[in-house]
Protein backbone atom coordinates (compact mmCIF):
# COMPACT_ATOMS: atom_id res chain seq x y z
CA UNK A 1 0.00 0.00 0.00
CA UNK A 2 2.05 3.20 -0.90
CA UNK A 3 -0.87 5.67 -1.13
CA UNK A 4 -2.08 8.64 0.71
CA UNK A 5 -2.66 7.66 4.69
CA UNK A 6 -6.23 9.18 6.23
CA UNK A 7 -3.96 10.84 8.70
CA UNK A 8 -0.30 11.83 9.04
CA UNK A 9 -0.18 10.18 12.66
CA UNK A 10 -1.34 6.78 11.53
CA UNK A 11 1.76 7.30 8.57
CA UNK A 12 4.45 8.16 10.91
CA UNK A 13 3.26 5.46 13.47
CA UNK A 14 3.09 2.90 10.12
CA UNK A 15 6.67 4.12 8.96
CA UNK A 16 8.14 3.69 12.30
CA UNK A 17 7.06 0.12 12.33
CA UNK A 18 7.81 -0.44 8.49
CA UNK A 19 11.27 0.45 8.93
CA UNK A 20 11.85 -3.11 11.37
CA UNK A 21 13.38 -5.84 9.72
CA UNK A 22 10.69 -8.04 8.20
CA UNK A 23 8.09 -6.07 8.32
CA UNK A 24 6.37 -4.76 5.82
CA UNK A 25 4.04 -1.10 5.03
CA UNK A 26 0.63 -4.06 5.58
CA UNK A 27 1.89 -5.67 8.01
CA UNK A 28 3.20 -2.36 10.00
CA UNK A 29 -0.23 -1.14 9.18
CA UNK A 30 -2.30 -4.19 11.12
CA UNK A 31 0.00 -3.67 13.51
CA UNK A 32 -0.82 -0.04 14.72
CA UNK A 33 -4.47 -0.55 14.07
CA UNK A 34 -4.38 -3.65 16.68
CA UNK A 35 -2.20 -0.84 19.29
CA UNK A 36 -5.05 1.44 18.28
CA UNK A 37 -7.79 -1.01 19.73
CA UNK A 38 -5.90 -1.58 22.74
CA UNK A 39 -6.40 1.45 25.13
CA UNK A 40 -4.38 4.06 26.52
CA UNK A 41 -2.01 2.84 29.08
CA UNK A 42 -1.09 -0.48 26.82
CA UNK A 43 0.01 1.67 24.31
CA UNK A 44 2.10 3.95 26.48
CA UNK A 45 3.42 0.99 28.15
CA UNK A 46 4.60 -0.66 24.74
CA UNK A 47 6.39 2.78 23.48
CA UNK A 48 7.73 3.46 26.82
CA UNK A 49 9.15 -0.32 27.40
CA UNK A 50 11.52 0.59 24.35
CA UNK A 51 12.56 3.96 25.21
CA UNK A 52 12.99 2.71 28.70
CA UNK A 53 15.14 -0.42 27.51
CA UNK A 54 17.13 1.91 25.39
CA UNK A 55 17.87 4.56 27.88
CA UNK A 56 18.79 2.36 30.54
CA UNK A 57 20.23 -1.07 29.25
CA UNK A 58 23.53 -1.96 30.07
CA UNK A 59 26.08 -3.97 28.51
CA UNK A 60 28.52 -6.67 31.15
CA UNK A 61 31.50 -5.21 31.76
CA UNK A 62 32.89 -8.69 31.67
CA UNK A 63 31.14 -11.10 28.84
CA UNK A 64 29.03 -8.01 27.29
CA UNK A 65 25.60 -9.77 27.88
CA UNK A 66 22.77 -7.42 28.20
CA UNK A 67 22.33 -7.05 31.85
CA UNK A 68 20.45 -4.22 34.26
CA UNK A 69 23.77 -4.64 36.36
CA UNK A 70 27.36 -4.08 35.39
CA UNK A 71 28.72 -7.39 35.72
CA UNK A 72 25.55 -9.69 34.77
CA UNK A 73 23.98 -12.20 36.66
CA UNK A 74 25.97 -15.37 35.33
CA UNK A 75 29.46 -13.14 35.62
CA UNK A 76 28.63 -12.54 39.32
CA UNK A 77 27.11 -15.98 40.22
CA UNK A 78 29.98 -17.62 41.97
CA UNK A 79 28.32 -21.22 41.59
CA UNK A 80 29.28 -20.69 38.16
CA UNK A 81 32.49 -22.23 36.71
CA UNK A 82 35.07 -18.94 36.22
CA UNK A 83 37.59 -21.08 34.43
CA UNK A 84 35.22 -21.89 31.34
CA UNK A 85 34.55 -18.86 28.82
CA UNK A 86 32.02 -19.85 26.03
CA UNK A 87 32.35 -17.89 23.09
CA UNK A 88 28.65 -16.84 21.29
CA UNK A 89 28.13 -14.35 18.62
CA UNK A 90 24.80 -12.70 20.51
CA UNK A 91 22.80 -12.72 23.31
CA UNK A 92 20.36 -14.89 21.65
CA UNK A 93 23.16 -17.88 21.63
CA UNK A 94 23.81 -16.97 25.41
CA UNK A 95 19.95 -17.63 25.68
CA UNK A 96 19.96 -20.99 23.59
CA UNK A 97 22.82 -22.38 25.24
CA UNK A 98 21.55 -21.47 29.07
CA UNK A 99 18.13 -23.14 27.89
CA UNK A 100 19.77 -26.21 27.69
CA UNK A 101 20.87 -26.23 31.08
CA UNK A 102 24.07 -28.11 30.13
CA UNK A 103 26.62 -25.77 30.98
CA UNK A 104 27.86 -24.16 34.07
CA UNK A 105 30.95 -21.90 32.57
CA UNK A 106 30.67 -18.17 31.74
CA UNK A 107 30.00 -16.50 28.35
CA UNK A 108 31.82 -13.68 26.38
CA UNK A 109 29.27 -12.50 23.51
CA UNK A 110 31.44 -11.09 20.59
CA UNK A 111 28.55 -9.14 18.94
CA UNK A 112 29.11 -10.44 15.73
CA UNK A 113 31.15 -12.96 13.55
CA UNK A 114 33.87 -11.53 10.92
CA UNK A 115 32.35 -10.44 7.83
CA UNK A 116 34.11 -9.07 5.27
CA UNK A 117 30.66 -9.07 3.13
CA UNK A 118 28.75 -6.87 5.91
CA UNK A 119 31.83 -4.64 6.77
CA UNK A 120 32.44 -6.24 10.39
CA UNK A 121 36.17 -6.86 11.32
CA UNK A 122 37.66 -8.32 13.74
CA UNK A 123 38.03 -4.73 15.74
CA UNK A 124 33.88 -4.32 15.50
CA UNK A 125 33.60 -7.25 17.64
CA UNK A 126 34.75 -8.34 21.70
CA UNK A 127 37.32 -9.99 20.40
CA UNK A 128 40.57 -8.32 21.91
CA UNK A 129 38.77 -7.84 25.52
CA UNK A 130 38.27 -11.88 25.17
CA UNK A 131 42.10 -11.96 25.06
CA UNK A 132 42.84 -9.84 27.78
CA UNK A 133 40.24 -12.47 29.84
CA UNK A 134 42.36 -15.15 29.14
CA UNK A 135 45.47 -13.47 29.50
CA UNK A 136 44.38 -12.31 32.95
CA UNK A 137 44.63 -16.06 33.64
CA UNK A 138 42.50 -18.19 35.86
CA UNK A 139 41.01 -19.38 32.53
CA UNK A 140 40.87 -23.26 31.68
CA UNK A 141 39.27 -23.46 28.45
CA UNK A 142 37.68 -21.78 25.99
CA UNK A 143 34.82 -23.57 24.08
CA UNK A 144 34.03 -21.53 20.72
CA UNK A 145 30.03 -22.28 19.99
CA UNK A 146 29.87 -19.74 17.19
CA UNK A 147 27.01 -21.03 13.53
CA UNK A 148 28.90 -23.32 11.15
CA UNK A 149 29.15 -21.05 8.69
CA UNK A 150 31.83 -19.19 6.14
CA UNK A 151 31.58 -16.39 8.69
CA UNK A 152 31.60 -18.54 12.27
CA UNK A 153 34.44 -20.70 11.36
CA UNK A 154 36.69 -17.40 9.64
CA UNK A 155 36.09 -15.92 13.39
CA UNK A 156 36.91 -19.51 15.04
CA UNK A 157 39.97 -19.41 13.67
CA UNK A 158 40.81 -15.68 13.86
CA UNK A 159 39.96 -16.24 17.85
CA UNK A 160 42.14 -19.38 17.81
CA UNK A 161 45.17 -17.41 16.12
CA UNK A 162 44.93 -14.86 18.72
CA UNK A 163 45.02 -17.66 21.96
CA UNK A 164 47.19 -19.65 20.37
CA UNK A 165 50.02 -19.10 22.95
CA UNK A 166 47.47 -18.74 25.84
CA UNK A 167 47.69 -21.64 28.54
CA UNK A 168 44.06 -22.09 27.77
CA UNK A 169 42.78 -25.22 25.79
CA UNK A 170 40.64 -24.31 23.27
CA UNK A 171 37.53 -26.28 21.92
CA UNK A 172 34.52 -26.26 19.00
CA UNK A 173 31.15 -27.51 19.45
CA UNK A 174 30.25 -30.79 18.31
CA UNK A 175 29.05 -30.57 13.98
CA UNK A 176 26.80 -33.42 13.04
CA UNK A 177 23.55 -34.70 12.45
CA UNK A 178 21.24 -33.18 14.37
CA UNK A 179 18.07 -34.46 16.74
CA UNK A 180 15.42 -35.68 14.67
CA UNK A 181 17.12 -35.11 11.08
CA UNK A 182 16.61 -37.64 8.61
CA UNK A 183 19.77 -38.85 6.94
CA UNK A 184 19.37 -38.59 3.79
CA UNK A 185 18.45 -35.06 3.31
CA UNK A 186 21.39 -34.25 5.36
CA UNK A 187 24.10 -31.90 3.65
CA UNK A 188 27.24 -34.22 3.36
CA UNK A 189 29.59 -31.75 4.83
CA UNK A 190 27.72 -32.45 8.07
CA UNK A 191 27.14 -36.16 7.29
CA UNK A 192 30.87 -36.48 6.13
CA UNK A 193 32.04 -34.77 9.58
CA UNK A 194 29.83 -36.49 11.69
CA UNK A 195 31.77 -40.04 10.78
CA UNK A 196 34.86 -38.65 10.57
CA UNK A 197 33.85 -37.38 13.99
CA UNK A 198 32.37 -40.34 15.53
CA UNK A 199 32.23 -41.26 19.57
CA UNK A 200 32.39 -44.41 21.31
CA UNK A 201 28.49 -45.50 21.41
CA UNK A 202 27.89 -46.22 25.52
CA UNK A 203 24.81 -47.69 24.90
CA UNK A 204 22.88 -44.25 25.24
CA UNK A 205 23.01 -41.32 23.76
CA UNK B 1 12.26 -19.24 24.05
CA UNK B 2 10.98 -19.30 27.44
CA UNK B 3 13.44 -18.66 29.13
CA UNK B 4 15.08 -16.55 31.18
CA UNK B 5 16.15 -13.32 30.09
CA UNK B 6 19.22 -11.53 30.69
CA UNK B 7 17.84 -8.37 31.70
CA UNK B 8 14.47 -7.17 32.87
CA UNK B 9 14.05 -4.18 30.71
CA UNK B 10 14.73 -6.08 27.75
CA UNK B 11 12.16 -9.21 28.99
CA UNK B 12 9.22 -6.27 29.25
CA UNK B 13 10.04 -4.47 26.27
CA UNK B 14 10.30 -8.70 23.89
CA UNK B 15 6.78 -9.20 26.15
CA UNK B 16 5.06 -5.88 24.66
CA UNK B 17 6.41 -7.02 21.11
CA UNK B 18 4.92 -10.39 21.80
CA UNK B 19 1.62 -9.47 22.50
CA UNK B 20 1.03 -7.72 19.27
CA UNK B 21 -0.80 -10.69 16.68
CA UNK B 22 1.38 -12.77 14.41
CA UNK B 23 4.68 -11.88 16.42
CA UNK B 24 5.79 -14.71 18.50
CA UNK B 25 8.36 -14.40 21.23
CA UNK B 26 11.97 -15.26 18.53
CA UNK B 27 10.65 -12.62 16.64
CA UNK B 28 9.57 -9.94 19.36
CA UNK B 29 13.36 -10.61 20.50
CA UNK B 30 14.53 -10.13 16.97
CA UNK B 31 13.05 -6.58 17.01
CA UNK B 32 13.70 -5.41 20.08
CA UNK B 33 17.53 -5.93 19.17
CA UNK B 34 17.40 -4.18 16.29
CA UNK B 35 15.86 -1.87 17.98
CA UNK B 36 18.48 -1.61 20.58
CA UNK B 37 21.10 -1.21 18.00
CA UNK B 38 19.47 2.04 16.71
CA UNK B 39 20.40 5.33 18.06
CA UNK B 40 18.21 6.80 20.76
CA UNK B 41 16.70 9.30 18.54
CA UNK B 42 14.97 6.44 16.48
CA UNK B 43 14.04 4.64 18.94
CA UNK B 44 12.17 7.87 21.08
CA UNK B 45 10.71 8.34 17.81
CA UNK B 46 9.30 5.03 17.15
CA UNK B 47 7.88 4.49 20.71
CA UNK B 48 6.60 8.11 20.51
CA UNK B 49 4.78 7.86 17.22
CA UNK B 50 2.59 5.54 18.48
CA UNK B 51 1.84 6.99 22.17
CA UNK B 52 1.22 10.43 20.23
CA UNK B 53 -1.26 8.10 17.92
CA UNK B 54 -3.21 6.86 20.42
CA UNK B 55 -3.48 10.36 22.05
CA UNK B 56 -4.30 12.52 19.62
CA UNK B 57 -5.78 10.34 17.10
CA UNK B 58 -9.41 11.16 15.77
CA UNK B 59 -12.31 9.46 14.05
CA UNK B 60 -14.05 11.36 11.50
CA UNK B 61 -17.48 12.50 12.95
CA UNK B 62 -19.48 11.72 9.56
CA UNK B 63 -17.56 8.35 8.11
CA UNK B 64 -15.49 7.19 11.21
CA UNK B 65 -12.14 6.93 9.06
CA UNK B 66 -9.11 7.72 11.17
CA UNK B 67 -8.20 11.38 10.57
CA UNK B 68 -6.31 14.26 11.77
CA UNK B 69 -9.16 16.47 11.85
CA UNK B 70 -12.94 16.37 13.09
CA UNK B 71 -14.28 15.84 9.99
CA UNK B 72 -11.85 13.65 7.37
CA UNK B 73 -10.40 15.10 4.15
CA UNK B 74 -12.62 12.88 2.16
CA UNK B 75 -15.87 13.99 3.62
CA UNK B 76 -14.79 17.88 3.75
CA UNK B 77 -13.86 17.26 -0.35
CA UNK B 78 -16.62 20.00 -1.82
CA UNK B 79 -14.96 17.79 -5.76
CA UNK B 80 -16.46 14.53 -4.26
CA UNK B 81 -19.90 13.23 -5.07
CA UNK B 82 -21.99 13.20 -1.39
CA UNK B 83 -24.35 11.94 -2.87
CA UNK B 84 -22.74 8.41 -3.20
CA UNK B 85 -21.75 6.35 0.33
CA UNK B 86 -19.41 3.39 0.06
CA UNK B 87 -20.10 1.46 3.01
CA UNK B 88 -16.45 -0.44 4.14
CA UNK B 89 -15.87 -2.42 6.98
CA UNK B 90 -12.26 -0.79 7.80
CA UNK B 91 -9.47 2.29 7.28
CA UNK B 92 -7.28 -0.24 5.55
CA UNK B 93 -10.69 -0.73 2.60
CA UNK B 94 -10.93 3.06 2.38
CA UNK B 95 -7.15 2.85 1.78
CA UNK B 96 -7.69 -0.23 -0.64
CA UNK B 97 -10.69 1.00 -2.72
CA UNK B 98 -8.59 5.28 -2.73
CA UNK B 99 -6.02 3.25 -4.45
CA UNK B 100 -8.00 2.21 -7.56
CA UNK B 101 -9.07 5.77 -8.53
CA UNK B 102 -12.08 4.78 -9.50
CA UNK B 103 -14.53 6.21 -6.46
CA UNK B 104 -15.23 9.67 -6.51
CA UNK B 105 -18.12 9.14 -3.59
CA UNK B 106 -17.39 9.23 0.02
CA UNK B 107 -17.05 6.85 2.59
CA UNK B 108 -18.85 4.99 5.93
CA UNK B 109 -16.69 2.76 7.75
CA UNK B 110 -18.20 0.59 10.12
CA UNK B 111 -15.73 -0.67 12.23
CA UNK B 112 -16.47 -4.55 11.60
CA UNK B 113 -18.78 -7.33 10.32
CA UNK B 114 -21.90 -8.89 12.08
CA UNK B 115 -20.52 -11.83 14.07
CA UNK B 116 -22.16 -13.84 15.99
CA UNK B 117 -18.71 -15.96 16.77
CA UNK B 118 -16.63 -12.69 17.43
CA UNK B 119 -19.79 -11.24 20.05
CA UNK B 120 -20.18 -8.70 17.40
CA UNK B 121 -23.11 -7.60 16.65
CA UNK B 122 -25.29 -4.31 14.64
CA UNK B 123 -24.91 -1.93 17.92
CA UNK B 124 -21.06 -2.90 18.23
CA UNK B 125 -20.81 -1.49 14.46
CA UNK B 126 -21.42 1.85 13.10
CA UNK B 127 -24.64 1.13 11.57
CA UNK B 128 -27.16 3.52 13.43
CA UNK B 129 -25.12 6.04 12.13
CA UNK B 130 -25.34 5.20 8.46
CA UNK B 131 -29.11 4.76 8.52
CA UNK B 132 -29.08 8.44 10.26
CA UNK B 133 -27.15 9.73 7.21
CA UNK B 134 -29.23 8.15 4.49
CA UNK B 135 -32.51 9.20 6.69
CA UNK B 136 -30.53 12.88 6.38
CA UNK B 137 -31.33 12.85 2.66
CA UNK B 138 -29.23 13.84 -0.51
CA UNK B 139 -27.90 10.40 -0.24
CA UNK B 140 -28.63 8.75 -3.61
CA UNK B 141 -27.11 5.46 -3.71
CA UNK B 142 -25.19 2.80 -0.85
CA UNK B 143 -22.83 1.07 -2.01
CA UNK B 144 -22.15 -2.21 0.13
CA UNK B 145 -18.61 -2.70 -0.32
CA UNK B 146 -18.05 -5.40 2.50
CA UNK B 147 -15.84 -8.64 2.40
CA UNK B 148 -17.42 -11.69 0.19
CA UNK B 149 -17.92 -13.78 3.61
CA UNK B 150 -20.71 -14.76 5.89
CA UNK B 151 -20.10 -11.91 8.22
CA UNK B 152 -20.11 -9.44 4.83
CA UNK B 153 -23.16 -11.15 3.75
CA UNK B 154 -25.00 -11.09 6.97
CA UNK B 155 -23.66 -7.48 7.45
CA UNK B 156 -24.94 -6.61 3.39
CA UNK B 157 -28.63 -8.09 4.36
CA UNK B 158 -28.84 -6.45 7.59
CA UNK B 159 -28.20 -2.86 6.51
CA UNK B 160 -30.65 -3.47 3.48
CA UNK B 161 -33.11 -4.31 5.54
CA UNK B 162 -32.24 -1.34 7.62
CA UNK B 163 -32.52 1.27 4.58
CA UNK B 164 -35.36 -0.87 2.41
CA UNK B 165 -37.35 2.16 2.51
CA UNK B 166 -35.00 4.68 2.48
CA UNK B 167 -34.97 6.50 -1.09
CA UNK B 168 -31.55 5.71 -1.45
CA UNK B 169 -30.75 2.74 -4.29
CA UNK B 170 -28.63 0.21 -2.49
CA UNK B 171 -25.84 -1.79 -4.74
CA UNK B 172 -23.34 -4.27 -4.11
CA UNK B 173 -20.02 -4.36 -5.44
CA UNK B 174 -19.28 -6.55 -8.24
CA UNK B 175 -18.12 -10.44 -7.37
CA UNK B 176 -16.53 -12.51 -10.26
CA UNK B 177 -13.39 -14.15 -11.22
CA UNK B 178 -10.60 -11.88 -10.26
CA UNK B 179 -8.08 -10.25 -12.60
CA UNK B 180 -5.24 -12.51 -13.84
CA UNK B 181 -7.33 -15.78 -11.44
CA UNK B 182 -6.82 -19.28 -13.42
CA UNK B 183 -10.52 -20.04 -14.24
CA UNK B 184 -10.40 -23.72 -13.49
CA UNK B 185 -9.03 -22.69 -9.88
CA UNK B 186 -12.02 -20.47 -9.22
CA UNK B 187 -14.69 -21.60 -6.44
CA UNK B 188 -17.84 -23.07 -8.15
CA UNK B 189 -19.93 -20.76 -6.44
CA UNK B 190 -17.63 -17.32 -7.76
CA UNK B 191 -17.70 -18.92 -11.35
CA UNK B 192 -21.24 -20.07 -11.35
CA UNK B 193 -22.17 -16.45 -10.23
CA UNK B 194 -19.69 -14.60 -12.60
CA UNK B 195 -22.09 -16.34 -15.41
CA UNK B 196 -25.10 -15.59 -14.11
CA UNK B 197 -23.92 -11.95 -13.32
CA UNK B 198 -22.27 -11.85 -16.91
CA UNK B 199 -22.45 -8.07 -18.81
CA UNK B 200 -22.20 -6.94 -22.35
CA UNK B 201 -18.68 -7.40 -23.78
CA UNK B 202 -18.18 -3.77 -25.44
CA UNK B 203 -14.90 -4.66 -27.01
CA UNK B 204 -12.23 -3.50 -23.77
CA UNK B 205 -12.58 -4.99 -20.41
Amino acid sequence: MNQQYPSVLLEKAVNEFAKLPGIGSKTAMRLVLHLLRQDVQAVESFGQSLITLKHDVKYCSVCHNISDTDVCEICSDMQRDHSTICVVENIQDVMAIENTHQYKGVYHVLGGVISPMDGVGPSDLQIQTLVERVEDGGVREVILALSPTMEGDTTNFYIYRKLENAAARISVIARGVAQNDELQYTDEVTLGRSIVNRVVFTGQM
